[in-house]
């Protein structure tokens, strides 16, 4: 059963339809990580326990189903759909694997981080060896157009984690930089997913386009619910450390928002709320000072913008489908 | 001025081409890592002085050139050439950049390094940042076959990366294993430089594929060489920290044959002077055992095999610089 479809009615023809589908781009993904090397197979299984939500690759293969004209089953689907699915995971993956270390994040989705079982120097090359799997595989479909989205969305992400290390622990980092950070390092993968597997059904730069723009929309949302569950979250439900974005000196929304709201006073109650790392009393003031109430506005905000883009597609189950995934990503709880 | 031109005669027409030709490589480079962050840009800026010897980019243009029908000017250089040669220096430092990482190296190349001045995370991006604007460069050429065999080096030169982590420490490691990861590690992506050079010149397999075992032969002399220098080098003169493949649990060739050949006092010995980081003592005991010796004969043969590749080309001072550049890989002392 597929992570974000899990959050929707599952039921659905076309949900069973995707779910088939990601079991596919599972194993090619699998197959592609293969190495004659068992040390770095270990690896590689340690590491394909972090597939969680496969929130990108449902993205592709929704999106390219909702794009086609039809049927919307598996027939509607090419295998450049499900390699390019693959390749984002991997994409993916490679950040989280990257991110780790970054974070020295002791748990992630509940399975204890590489870099915390075997060093950072593993974490750091496995996560060279996802990045390179990517392209690799993503080569492998002698379509050159596609391989320059791909490394384009990469330059962006690269580009917006250097950023968001360039405003660590800033406290007057404001809500524009703090998007354009989420956009690059966050949306844009998501918004090239969107964009990637509806180009791929009906090779319309239009449409494609605001499937990106939806994608993008999304992919913003998320990142707030993100920030939202690092503070509010149940961190047996999350499934990783909380609190983790304060250690980092990441600033999220809603303290974003309450920063650029309060007076002097209050300013200096919360920078010292977060020079103590006193996360329970500095979610009882996001709380209080309803910044966690208009970060969830917000991001409800984004979601209903989103959907209206989908209104570029013809009716059909898969463009329901998208809508129901679309208001999962702030009703999750993980 | 070129790196690895400087140790031959750089008065020679044909050095002068492949220096200019660097320069234009430079560009590229330059152009394809300008981001319209200035957070980025300051980064990419600091890690351009990484460019030392430039052997990859050298030896692409320099294969390109010999396995042209002439002339041995600039004009049998096409921009694919010049793109493929930036693209395997951007691929090299990203190594060098996630290297730093790993080794917690202070100095590299006589500038201090990233790792050191900004932290590990900016660190782990940045080398990130530069794989992907090398495989954003390298689709740029809209030649997939080329992108595939990119591709391929990188996982290889990962897999290698990953299978020497696995190694670390491991006093009981044997020549085979050690070739096996020099060769994925180190001699993959200097093999394949010269074959993606010859083969966008010349378009004959059979040559190119005998370009990148010379590139191969080379890059195994070229760790040799390495090795020896982290041994006995004079750290002001190879601008990096010495004795660290010691510190961070690495066999190196001379090592892993003296222990080889020692008996069990010996053996216990030479453990004993690792264990305690006695570098001093060690030196003196590698070349007494004739360990350095036998390993400097060792990259000499492997420099002569290298050469005797060189036949499938015809005669021109292209070929007769890409000799002299073979020497020049073991008679450094940087």
């Amino acid at each position: 059963m597929a992570g974000m479809l899990n959050l929707v009615d599952t039921s659905l023809p076309v949900a069973v339809v995707i779910d088939e589908q990601l079991e596919e781009v599972g194993l090619i993904l699998e197959r592609q990580l293969a190495s004659d090397l068992t040390a770095v197979n270990a690896l590689c299984q340690h590491i394909e326990q972090y597939q969680g939500k496969r929130l990108r690759p449902t993205l592709v293969l929704l999106s390219g189903l909702a794009a086609s004209n039809g049927p919307y089953d598996a027939s509607s689907l090419t295998n450049k759909h499900r390699v390019v699915a693959a390749v984002v995971e991997m994409i993916h993956m490679a950040t989280l694997v990257h991110d780790d270390v970054l974070d020295e994040a002791k748990i992630r989705r509940k399975v204890v981080t590489l870099n915390h079982l075997r060093g950072n120097e593993t974490a750091v090359m496995l996560g060279d060896y996802l990045i390179s799997n990517a392209f690799h595989l993503c080569s492998s479909i002698y379509d050159p157009a596609i391989n320059i989205a791909l490394g384009e969305v990469t330059n962006t992400l690269c580009a917006g984690e250097l950023l968001q290390l360039h405003h660590r622990d800033d406290y007057d980092i404001d809500e524009a930089t703090y998007f354009e950070i989420v956009q690059r390092k966050t949306a844009s993968l998501i918004g090239q997913s969107c964009y990637l597997g509806a180009i791929l059904s009906c090779n319309d730069e239009k449409i494609a386009n605001q499937m990106r723009h939806f994608g993008n929309l999304l992919g913003i949302a998320f990142q707030v619910q993100d920030d939202l569950l690092d503070i509010t979250g149940d961190e047996s439900v999350v499934g990783k450390s909380l609190g983790k974005d304060l250690d980092e000196g990441k600033l999220t929304l809603p303290l974003i928002r309450c920063l650029a709201d309060a007076d002097d006073i209050k300013r200096k109650e919360v920078l010292s709320l977060i020079a103590n790392r006193d996360a329970a009393n500095l979610r009882r003031c996001l709380i209080q000072c309803k910044a966690v109430e208009k970060s969830q506005q917000h991001a409800s905000d984004l979601v209903e913008e989103a959907k209206t883009q989908l209104e570029c597609l013809k009716p059909s189950p898969a463009r329901d489908l998208l809508q129901s995934l679309a208001g999962a990503v702030i009703s999750r709880e993980f």
